[in-house]
């Protein structure tokens, strides 16, 4: 028998129009990346956070009022020092686990698969308010250089979602990284702005659209309540910094060295940029205003609105959506780990067409679709959410890496502890400090979605146990046991369709025997039996007919009473046949009665039988669908038979030798 | 072997708690009625037609302003005279065709299929036009008398909208004839009122609720068109009258004398209730106002908003649902008339569990329910739509007549033809008045809909025929053949699922292979694929398993191109065997990789092999389900091996003779 060809057909189907064709799993092999590719690739994240994380600082404090904004410089001075820890502590992630996978495996190493799974739902959360942060920032940014987009918000933020979706369903996530050239204008472009601004602003003075957003009067006294809760509204900068860790290999070799130099180069912008934002913030006393994001005011006040304003303002929009991207990389393998570990529903371990995990890509893009409504695509409602699924992550990864350490013991351990040990605890802090100050805002999402997670993955597993457990994984199944087939042929009519579903009955069974149903009992009925019990007479198939009479309007009963009959008095394996209709084109499929649909359905739950509905279809050559190049010249020809019998079913040509 | 029991299982599901047990034919017998009861079973369309058909009149007229309501007593006259004709022509049709069965009866014989499929549409657009007019009319009485439930007009529409069609999903349509109560208080009370109005009102110059909808000043002069228009309009209080000559066969012999009696006592308590109402509008210039019926005013005016005035309003609108109901009673009968002709899809000529024909219900349910929401339940804006078709099918079934006493030729046929050709003429003139006064108002859609309806009748035939012929139906087909039979059985692990397909396989085929599929061509894939090949040949089921290796990421192309394979060079009946989970709950479907629906699904519309999915039952006693009461004690005792194994498949006891 020949081997499966290789050039197997594919479809073209609508979704193959939209996703594109089916590739194989050599044509999606990985390219590895560079340093500065790698900056592209997975630190747009982290890099970008800087349109979302001065504003978050600006628009708590605005709240008490104007004398509060001084307090930006210091929040951030703050946040950059948390920013050293943690680029310090996962270049030490990066040297224990060149493997990759983040604080998932980093705890699943070293706690066990219980905290693990807290990180892997604390991710999955991430991942989430990435993608929906993100988009909302980026589209934010477009609507303060245009205002009039306003009232689109939520449509062009689905929109966004929609595009970044199929682009990764297509398997292109991936070759965003190529993408070197939006990422480079934003570094560039921003850095260059800042500095514009900071030695010689050339529009300060230009009015701003929109309106400020400051209260006139001071409505409480800055706290530490207050600072605290800056500071963490603040540390959403920080998200991505991760990013880099989980992706290791998918650096080019030697791998902890350029992934560790691109962790610091990330560390280095991202701080210049926070620093000089917040530098600028302060001395011009930016506050929040409506329809203008606080990044727009900063670029606007700098450099005017002016070409190099709306350039960066569309790369920004631009490096967003990518940063959006970096998203669908990391959910859709994550899942896929989680549903190898039976953790999740094996959908998620599929692979697509397209060699992707669309399942993955589909449930991440419903998520953060769904989000992104709820909160009328409004990045400030997002943020509080944000940083407490992120820090949670921080904290398992370096508080992991000192048990690491600790247990590895290589040279200079207790410096790397140290590092590690330094970072859980001001994360840790950090996290504890966010629950605490943003609870009410929206943190308790988090905190309800995370161990909601945990248990659904425990549950999961449990049942995947249990399933495994009765079917015998792992262990020698009994032999198969042959027995008798009795075939049951539920028949309407004598005709084709009839006749095709005993030629099939007959080379399957040893007994086959039709059944007709005469439904409600009346004289009509009777008669239709009766008719059929004479035309079957006269045809004589060499079955059986027996006619079963209900009172009822169902057939569905007595085919199953039949069943149970014969299951009751016989020891056979019984098969029930149902003859269908194909029809030549789906739309009139409503016009065929679905006696087969309402039958299989009700015998589809049964395990003790076997069901299958044999179809004759209409309209067409009869026989297997046409071939491109058959192997060998058929001299039956079914497709050739110009009289649209069935050659190959009918004819009484004997088998050629198989 | 037994014969099938009729005290079969009946599942309980929601939708038997919805709608009650299966009931067998003889229990939905029909009661059959004497001419008071056909009074509120087959003429409350008519009766109620009181509550719309006058302030139809009148709000046509009263678009010209005041000065033209003096019409509405000449206008009710010639109705009322057109009534007499159409009740003197219907008795006729009771002497002609006592089977009953309307106008689509009386074409179909008298005209042949082509007409008969014009009074087959008319009559669908008026069953729904009855339907959504008789609901919108009892709202609008309901309204009338509580003008706070004006907001929730669409609401409570669809509301008795439902309680009508699940009444009728039970079977208790026809019931409903038990209801003389309301019918009889609607009679009496209506008439009641009327000569109370006529003899001395007690409330005349009582405040009415809500505004004049008179114009201030005449905005055109009365023309002839206003005249028919007007006529038109009223001509709506007409329909239903056929409704006893649909349904002669449910009297009490001797039927036709009944059915010419209750159609006489029609005729004349309609007309009275006509006069009578448009001898008070006239006398008391009742004009139309907002958030008021014209008979609400005019009862009101009567006996004022009293305990009278409410309960006549509340019967109207329970009168006014059941009229409703008598076309649930109408339409799913015709629907399965056209379909056992082959003109709708045979699904319409399914009864359901409750012995009524359910599709025909919900179809009926679902067009009105859209007309309803359509026009915001406002009868006003589906009185244009309504008569035309009434009319239409008054003309074909008087002139059908015609032809029909010149063809018999039974004594005083020429008096006969005479009633019923005059009759004829005068709808058929009133048809086209409608038609032309009408057409911008509504009535364009009835002139759209009926030639719809009717080309969708001839494409359905159409296509029947064709299936017909290419089946065989009506000639003897060629003897079924017989021929090896190759079972393939897509398998993924060794396991008690696979040892279950394996079984049914061998019982089913000559010859079995086990297949599985190496996706994605890379390492890991054929790692698990070299795992199984090991796992298998310790096992060794006797069954030889190929691996199927593809670059691709699905399945289905490679088990195809395998299929294609086999077919191409064997003459062998190719059976697909899939095994499958069945789940213990419904809910946990979704974690079963779903490759069996990919699978089934991609080689559901081949007709050249037999697929079938295999189910294992998980978590349940295997074998066949509990009975109450097993024939004879069994001693293989399935449901009772506290093994948990499948003792009745894989004990190695014979079979005992069948």
């Amino acid at each position: 028998m020949p081997e499966p060809r290789t050039n197997e057909r594919a479809p073209a189907t609508a979704w193959n129009l939209l996703i594109g064709r089916p590739l194989r799993g050599s044509e999606a092999s990985k390219q590895q990346i560079t340093p500065v590719e790698g900056l592209s690739a997975l630190s747009l994240d982290a890099l970008t956070s800087v349109a979302y994380g001065p504003e978050a600082i600006i628009v708590v404090l605005a709240a008490t009022g104007a004398q509060a904004l001084h307090l930006v410089l210091p929040i951030t001075l703050a946040i950059i020092a948390l920013l050293a820890i943690l680029v310090f502590s996962y270049r030490q992630v990066i040297d224990a686990y060149p493997g990759g996978g983040g604080a998932y495996a980093v705890s699943r190493a070293n706690y066990g698969a219980g905290v693990s799974l807290v990180a892997g739902a604390s991710l999955i959360v991430d991942y989430t308010l990435t993608v929906a942060v993100s988009i909302a920032a980026g589209v934010g940014a477009l609507v303060s250089a245009f205002p009039s987009l306003a009232s689109a918000t939520v449509p062009i933020c689905l929109g966004i979602l929609a595009a970044i979706t199929l682009l990764n369903l297509r398997g292109l996530g991936e070759t965003a990284r190529a993408f070197l050239l939006p990422t480079m204008v934003f570094i560039v472009g921003l850095l260059a702005i800042i500095a514009v601004g900071l030695i010689h602003p050339l529009a300060l003075h230009a009015p701003q659209p929109g309106h400020s957003l400051l209260p006139a009067h001071p409505l409480e006294t800055v706290s530490l309540l207050l600072v605290l809760k800056a500071f963490s509204a603040g540390c959403s900068a920080l998200t991505g910094v991760e990013a880099i860790a989980n992706g290791v290999p998918l650096f080019r070799q030697p791998r902890v060295v350029r992934a560790k130099r691109t962790e610091l180069l990330l560390g280095v912008i991202l701080g210049t940029m926070l620093l000089g934002l917040a530098v600028l913030a302060s001395r011009w006393h930016i506050g929040p205003r409506s329809g203008q994001t606080v990044l727009s005011q900063i670029m606007a006040a700098a450099v005017g609105r002016h070409w190099a304003y709306y350039v960066v303002t569309l790369t920004i929009t631009l490096v967003l959506a990518l940063a959006a991207n970096t998203s669908f990389g990391g959910l859709p393998v994550l899942a896929s780990l989680l549903s190898r570990d039976n953790y999740l529903p094996h959908l998620f371990s599929l692979r697509g067409d397209r060699q992707v995990f669309a399942n993955g890509i589909l449930a991440l893009s419903v998520l953060s679709g769904a989000l992104l409504i709820a909160v009328g695509g409004n990045t400030n409602s997002l943020i509080p959410l944000f940083a407490i699924g992120v820090f949670t992550g921080f904290t398992l990864a370096q508080s992991g890496l000192v048990v690491h350490w600790s247990r590895e013991r290589p040279t200079r351990w207790r410096r790397r502890a140290a590092i590690n040990g330094f970072g859980a605890v001001v994360t840790a802090v950090s996290t504890v400090v966010f629950l605490i100050s943003k609870f009410t805002e929206g943190a308790w999402v988090v905190v309800v979605a995370v161990p909601t997670f945990v248990l659904l993955f425990k549950r999961i597993h449990a049942y995947y146990d249990r399933v495994g457990a009765e079917l015998g994984f792992g262990t020698r199944p009994p032999a198969p046991v042959v027995r008798r087939a009795l075939v049951i042929v539920p028949v309407t009519s004598v005709s084709r369709l009839t006749e095709r579903a005993l030629s099939k009955a007959l080379s399957l069974g040893d007994e086959v025997i039709a059944v007709t149903v005469a439904l409600g009992g009346d004289e009509e009925s009777n008669r239709r039996a009766a008719a059929l019990e004479d035309a079957w007479a006269s045809w004589d198939p060499g079955v059986p007919l027996r006619v079963l009479r209900t009172e009822y309007a169902s057939v569905v009963q007595p085919v199953c009473a039949f069943i149970d009959d014969v299951r009751a008095s016989q020891d056979v394996l019984v098969v029930v046949l149902i003859p269908k209709v194909i029809p030549s084109r789906a739309r009139y499929a409503f016009l065929h009665n679905h006696l087969d649909l309402v039958l299989s359905a009700a015998l589809r739950n049964r395990d003790d039988i076997v069901v299958a509905r044999v179809g004759l279809a209409l309209g067409r050559p009869v026989g297997p669908p046409r071939r491109a190049a058959p192997p060998a010249p058929s001299s039956r020809g079914p497709d050739t038979d110009p009289s649209g019998t069935n050659a190959s079913e009918h004819a009484p040509t004997p088998a050629p030798p198989s």
